[in-house]
């Protein structure tokens, strides 16, 4: 059973300034906390159905602790329309200081503000095997539950650092990383042969790419338009520019 | 001034029996509104902000009847948190049948449930030059408040047919059309030099093509995966498919 205080525990979760009071955020769905189980979070708590335990008991099985309970009381505790499989309240994990090498292969993300096109880059990222994403200040959540949930369980593998994005791509550019930005004014993608290696950096949905930021791009690119919309989601943008660079 | 009935009448076509019973749909914000009075849609009201009149003098100089409201009234009227610019509920254009040369390159959708992504594609198909999407009858509707605002404007140029998708296909392949199928079981779409001619399928969030469309497939391609993630959000992988045919 879910009583009245850790259901209010799980919605305080919902705002940021608790999560990282408590250093802990909530996974919602039977394919999220199935990715969580497996990538050895430390747990808070595990809410399941029944139904999710006969799919997952070998895995529960690890030693895991959890309370069995009903397909409405989960729905009524966590963010999602229905929800009939578990929700877990998981310890943040500290991430490593970033020191990457000029081989390495990195999305920065300048200001992306919302929470699904966080998480569906993060799930991009993990498709095209990148374990790094650079964030600004600025950007949404990585611990929001609709970046978790737009993940589909690539939170568990893709670790992604919130920093000063200006003085970082600085430092970058100092050390010899070649820096990409993606803008409508750049070079067009499919008549470049990239490597991938290199930062690219995506920006705000409304803005682009500060100025600030902008400043230590040295190459800019742009994916090529046939039609007559002005611009693209980034998430969007964020695939096709890393299917580019991974292709050759 | 938003009259009560009114509010009534935009609030019902939220349900697409409603907006299917008076042929009439609701476009919510600067970009999409803007968009649609540049597309010559019969409008049937536009209630504006000052804000709006005067960015836009001159197209709303063309004779559109409009009512300046406050922001306010807009936010309560429509499904947007915040709307500081306008709301129009415009006519449904019938869509011509759809009679494609074997020359053509068209997206069709097997059963893509989230208006989110079906937004989003016709976003894509936009940028790219796309002017045909086909969709399963059980696609989420076209004329859905969410799929409006997903295609940033976007609606106003790419038509979209529903259909009978397996029906439709075999048809197709009767008449020498080219037809693929995105698969996790396909051929790399990076070693394949693909020509933007044919019809692309794409399947459902959770279950991707159903058989009795799979049938009518000709060749399988599969975005090649790099890393962990067991699967790309549909509009995604929509997005470097059609990115790829057009890089040839």
């Amino acid at each position: 059973m879910l009583s009245k205080a850790v259901v209010k525990y799980i919605n305080s979760l919902q705002i940021k300034k608790y999560r990282h009071q408590h250093q802990a955020f909530v996974v919602e769905g039977a394919k999220s906390v199935k990715e969580l189980l497996q990538a050895n979070f430390e747990l808070q708590h595990l809410f399941i159905t029944e139904a999710f335990y006969h799919e997952n008991t070998k895995t529960l099985a690890k030693g895991y602790h959890y309370s069995l309970v009903t397909e409405q009381e989960l729905t009524k505790a966590g963010t999602y329309a229905s929800n009939n499989a578990a929700l877990a309240v998981a310890k943040m994990r500290s991430v490593p200081p970033l020191q990457p090498e000029t081989s390495d292969f990195i999305i920065a993300l300048d200001d992306v503000r919302d929470p699904g096109n966080l998480g569906t880059i993060i799930r991009i990222a993990d498709w095209y095997g990148i374990n790094h994403l650079v964030c600004s200040e600025n950007c949404a959540d990585f611990y929001n539950s609709k970046v978790i949930a737009a993940t589909m369980g690539s939170f568990t593998r893709v670790q992604t650092h919130y920093l000063d994005l200006a003085m970082w791509l600085k430092e970058q550019a100092g050390a010899s990383h070649k820096i990409y930005g993606a803008s409508l004014a750049g070079d067009n993608l499919h008549t470049l042969h990239l490597k991938p290696k290199g930062i690219v950096v995506l920006g705000n949905e409304a803005n682009g790419i500060r100025p600030e930021v902008q400043a230590h791009i040295n190459h800019l690119i742009k994916i090529p338009a046939f039609g007559q919309a002005e611009s693209l989601n980034v998430a969007t943008a964020t695939a096709i520019i890393i299917d580019n660079f991974k292709r050759n």
